[in-house]
């Protein structure tokens, strides 16, 4: 571990077990399928068995007879929602999007898009009456791919939507490019017109799926009042909380959502899709009713990343990237919203490069509607750039991490938006791997090649809110309201023992529901233990201001001359001294419970840089890529818990490796996607990944007490172009387009495609 | 209702629909018995078949054979507990009566006392195993009866139980007198021979029942880490967190208690019976284990109300009480702690009287352990005072609410400990029931009479902690932590409304566990919406400040310019205003969520006073004795909810009625509950009890922004004294026993006892 002027703490940095380890790991860990409550009922969904079709119509009277049902459920019975922007709060959303995507009204978009719903007395009895519902379909041709969906003879997903731009409209007839953001600096044409070296190339990627464990459920029991309870497995419980009431049109405090645990998301479970059907289900069964998804429903109904197309045009002059010219496509799937933008505004980032031109389309096409994965957007633009600047620096004669050291961004480099880089550790990881055990060593045999690449990701700061509540006999419960994926429960219990100064398994962490705590956003751009960590600190502290308090009731000294320190409350000439302990004992003669609380919108953000090497082997006859050797470098800001830090890494790691070499959603002509099971979805296993080297460089983030930045995403980000730069040393061809899988390595080596 | 000097409010006072009332109605709500849980086991418990016995030995091992058992408990899996007091945080406790009542170790003190529980895959199994626990016991003779139980040659329950006064140690050698209590003033001697008229009596009750409709009720999941959830139906979660911490030894931060809704309690649901059970059972099983009491065990072995014998002497001179000598013995049941000394502090509240000598006895017998029971000891005790001053006014010649009027205590009259009463209502109650529409009407008819009585309840303060969340619609959860059981939801979602301004319905109050929220004390002493009503104030007053600050950020003005007024941020020259809503919807970019708390241990408690007035029909034949008539009268301070404390009063007084005229806990002479049911266990029904009428007397507690007072107690204080009053006028037969059942006045009328 490299680590660059951080102090040394008393638990950030040290490895306790997490609080909700031994649930998990005994099976007692409640999930949503888990959920049990009286009169509950099952619900299972109809999907739409065309890429594209007109709903004509639905006819429910038949499966609504079906002895043992207790409700079908249409788009009919939900609110109608204008298809336009709408502000509610903070959120701006279409909400006939929003709406169309839950349960489909006029049109089906994608192979498996809900149409209708039933609940019953079991599975089998839904399953039976959906085979009852009679649609009536006007099939139309669908549309897969991004670059045929740009087409102006391409079918149209929607007659009324037109391309928007930052400027406002930009298309005069209907389109499925939803939207065109441009980002450029500098004079690209001059840059290029001076260059020694100029790389052009296009690359595609396919849509890959996050591939968590756990499908997605939703279990509401509606009250006749207006009131709701959804238990469910969610990124974010308030974001469930805020969608259902904007689709619903309830008031969100009439809605309660209550997070269960959750089997991973990479930002896969922040969009909903059950929880509305759920709801309206029960309101119409007047019973609690349960949905869960079988594999299949996840992968052809919930939200995966975009597939891409990138054309991109770079130019080096004396060993420094001069010009960068780029056209990306990312698919959104069947509405907009793709993450193009952020793959265009981190595809620079770790780079000082002054002269550029980002052109970015957001396209619709007959496939589910894409939903965040993982430092969204960046690992396809990241596989561009960084494939590019693999052959300038060859083209120059320079070790590649020597050349990204050479360009690398640094504080104060703005990026393509404009905004200047605050402290942010590129050079630091860019070094360490160059003296890295794995890069000083060298690479031997035949069909053997390394490859690098850096990445970058924002990380997200957001609105978090906590409690902390002290018990009588010093210990301290922590409320919290952020979904604990990677160890949220432990991040955040230690920095709120490191600030209270008591140990680590004294606090008590608990995630709560949305009736039970302030407001929290997702868990997700990395940015819990950033953001909830800042609140847990700033409640650390009310609950310092209030045992000082109490500590001068019970020393009988003037809380002027009192500090708190090192878990007790002393005098300032230290002669007295109470620990906190003592001081919670006495809470309730000295003012009654000590409760503490802090919310706030986090500032301070520090973004999080990788630099990762890659040995890999090539069967020339399979095709077969083998990975050999990986090292992951990373800025972690502080590592509060080193072995979730490394644990990250080593997941974000794996899912690259899988993009790169074999994850992709397979699609036939007719838009049903081919592989909707893991026997046929190729995720890499233990077999498929070497032992993933892990460095941690600390580059504290100045904005936060303990130096942490977000460590979750970025580490997906390199892993595409380091396994396409090390394919490409070892075969030496260039793979443009992903997944590197055994039949196009044949195909694209012995000229077969 | 008689208003004096209340402001007017805006919520305060009005009567809307409570927020848990549809999910009770429609059976919705979620009681202990109402658990589901994964994995779920039943248990059962073994129980004493004698009154009194030493356990010699408890032999498992056939039930633990059985199939389908996964576990088998005795006190020996208890930790150690010592027999003497020791304080945790705020509570004292003697852990080994507190361990003991849970599950007998060396002895069984009360037919029905706890010895062995099983955990089966069902509850049949479960019952068919604890036919196979052998038990040897030494059978002892039991003592019933409290003043046999005083006697020196009585059995002793415990050979190690010495009496205890202020003073310290009383006797020396065991008693079952556990303690002995004096309060005095003036000269009593003096007063009692300078007096016209002397009346001396003695009063006999028996234990009753508060009757809950639910059944006690546990769910325990132990992990293997040490932590552990408990469902259960209580008045206090942290109390059972509290109390199963000390039992067990473990620390309170491990334990979450999710309290369910609850069917009743009246004060019965504050001690702990099944919870360290289900706890440890569910340890040995490794599945989380299911409890619930059937009606039968709730009778035997929960805590009922004391059994009393109390002697009183009080003395009248010129229409003025001038002194008391009492000697009241309470039932404290098999382990001491009966409310005997609440008894002898409120039974003269009601009067200013001079001189003054009671003496109070804590007396254990073979019977179940009292629990505290509405205004706990103050009914019987009321019963003593209220019937000998209805004779002495009658000796006096006076009416008998003018003689309580010229004797009423006042704000400044010293109570019994010496404290001068605050503002109290005692003086208002009897002026309104003077012009009461009952009182002005006479009563006609043969074997009829009239009775009137006061009544007093200190009503307490304690902790409360609560949270507030403002959600971007501009409604705003209400985070409390005290148990709902007349209204806590709503009485406490007024107050915050009242104090922010907004509609009550844009209020979602929820009642959280104990990991969701900072400490609150039981739902009990008529607390809650006076104390955690405190606590909403004060959050109230923390969002207000917040909503000022975020309105100076979106007003563009100087914080110091602004304030809250009417659902809303206004500047001083009123020029400029912004509604709550406003500032709730852009709280994401004027520094994130709106959240807010507070707690406190709350001063200013106002304590209750109550006259009631009856009239009854007895028939001389049947001993039947017909409520024709009742009025309450009680000043309620403000009526948040007028409805709930109409109803709160109507709860008590139909209690008291059954308490005066059939319910009684009925003991053969081995110590056999004979009425464990509530076929055999009296209660009044609709049937037994007429319209009751309530005036509301609302003189402001200046301890509380809205003038709360507690309610909840004081209406059960009078009934037994007024209906004891009515039955004399109407037969001319003084009953100093209770109940006056059908065969009493049988008896005692016709010379037959």
């Amino acid at each position: 571990m490299t680590t660059i002027d951080r102090p040394t703490y008393r638990i950030v940095g040290t490895r306790p077990i997490r609080p909700d380890g031994v649930e998990k790991v005994t099976g007692k860990a409640q999930y949503g399928a888990d959920v049990r409550l009286p009169n509950l009922i099952q619900g299972r969904i109809l999907r739409s068995p065309h890429a594209h079709a007109r709903i004509l119509s639905i006819d429910t009277s038949e499966a609504e007879k079906t002895p043992g049902v207790f409700a079908v459920l249409t788009h009919k019975d939900f609110p109608v929602a204008e298809d336009k922007i709408e502000e509610l709060g903070e959120s701006a959303v279409n909400l006939k999007e929003l709406s169309d995507n839950i349960l489909a009204s006029d049109k089906v978009l994608y192979k498996g898009h809900a149409v209708a719903a039933v609940a019953a007395i079991n599975g089998h009895v839904a399953e039976e009456a959906l085979k009852k519902i009679r649609v009536e379909y006007e099939v139309l041709p669908p549309v897969l791919d991004v670059r045929d969906a740009m087409r102006e003879d391409a079918p149209l997903l929607s007659e009324t939507r037109f391309t928007k731009s930052m400027s406002g409209q930009a298309s005069d007839k209907p389109s499925n490019i939803a939207a065109i953001t441009r980002f450029q600096g500098g004079n690209v044409e001059e840059a290029f017109a001076a260059a020694d070296h100029i790389v052009e190339r296009e690359f595609t990627t396919k849509m890959v799926h996050q591939g968590y464990i756990e499908p997605q459920n939703s279990t509401a029991s509606w009250n006749s009042d207006g009131t709701l309870t959804i238990w469910t497995s969610t990124q974010g419980a308030f974001v469930v909380r805020a969608q259902v009431a904007e689709v619903l049109r309830l008031p969100v405090s009439k809605i309660r959502v209550i997070p269960m645990e959750i089997g991973g998301g990479f930002g896969g479970k922040i969009p909903i899709y059950l929880d509305p059907v759920a709801t309206l289900l029960s309101k119409k069964a007047g019973r609690p009713v349960k949905l869960v998804m079988n594999r299949t429903e996840v992968f052809m109904a919930t939200g995966p990343t975009s597939g891409s197309s990138i054309k991109l045009k770079m130019a080096e002059k004396d060993g420094i990237i001069t010009a960068v010219q780029a056209e990306m496509a990312y698919e959104a799937g069947a509405y907009p919203g793709s993450p193009v933008g952020a793959g265009a505004m981190t595809m620079l980032s770790p780079y000082n490069i002054e002269n550029f031109v980002i052109d970015a389309y957001d396209v619709v096409v007959n496939k589910p509607k894409v939903s965040a994965y993982r430092a969204p957007g960046a690992p396809v633009s990241a596989f561009a750039t960084e494939t590019a600047i693999d052959e300038l620096a060859k083209a120059a004669g320079m070790d590649p991490l020597e050349f990204r050291l050479k360009n690398s961004a640094h504080e104060g480099t703005r990026m393509v938006t404009g905004v200047p880089f605050p402290r942010i550790g590129h050079e630091e990881c860019v070094r360490a791997a160059l003296e890295s055990p794995h890069y000083q060593s060298p690479i031997e045999g035949p069909n053997r090649g390394r490859g690098v690449a850096s990445g970058f990701w924002f990380n997200a700061g957001l609105q978090s809110s906590v409690s902390v509540a002290v018990n009588v006999d010093g210990t301290v419960n922590l409320i919290e309201g952020s979904t604990d994926i990677g160890g949220t429960r432990a991040s955040l219990a230690m920095q709120l023992a490191e600030t209270l100064g008591i140990p680590y398994d004294d606090v008590k962490p608990i995630v709560a529901d949305t009736d039970s705590v302030g407001h929290n956003d997702v868990t997700g751009g990395s940015r819990t233990t950033f953001a909830s960590g800042l609140a847990v600190v700033e409640a650390a502290k009310d609950i310092q201001a209030q045992m000082i308090s109490r500590a001068s009731k019970l020393l009988n000294a003037p809380e002027g001359e009192l500090r708190y320190e090192d878990g007790a409350v002393v005098s300032s000439d230290g002669s007295k001294r109470i620990p906190f302990a003592e001081i919670a004992a006495a809470q309730g003669r000295t003012g009654g419970p000590i409760y503490g609380n802090a919310s706030l919108m986090a500032r301070g953000v520090g973004g999080a840089y990788a630099t990762h090497i890659v040995d890999v082997e090539v069967d020339p006859d399979t095709g077969k890529v083998t990975v050999l050797r990986y090292t992951a470098v990373q800025d972690v800001g502080t590592a509060i818990h080193p072995s979730y830090v490394e644990g990250q890494i080593q997941g974000g790691v794996a899912q690259g490796i899988g993009w790169a070499l074999n994850e992709e959603y397979y699609y036939n002509e007719d838009g049903t996607l081919a592989n909707a099971s893991f026997l046929d979805y190729r995720m890499p296993t233990t077999l498929d990944v070497p032992a993933i080297d892990t460095v941690l460089v600390e580059v504290p983030n100045p904005g936060h007490p303990y130096g942490v930045r977000g460590v979750g995403e970025v580490p997906i980000v390199p892993p595409l172009a380091a396994v396409a730069n090390a394919v490409a040393e070892a075969t030496g061809h260039r793979f443009t387009d992903l997944p590197i899988s055994p039949r196009r390595v044949v195909e694209e080596l012995h000229g077969l495609a």
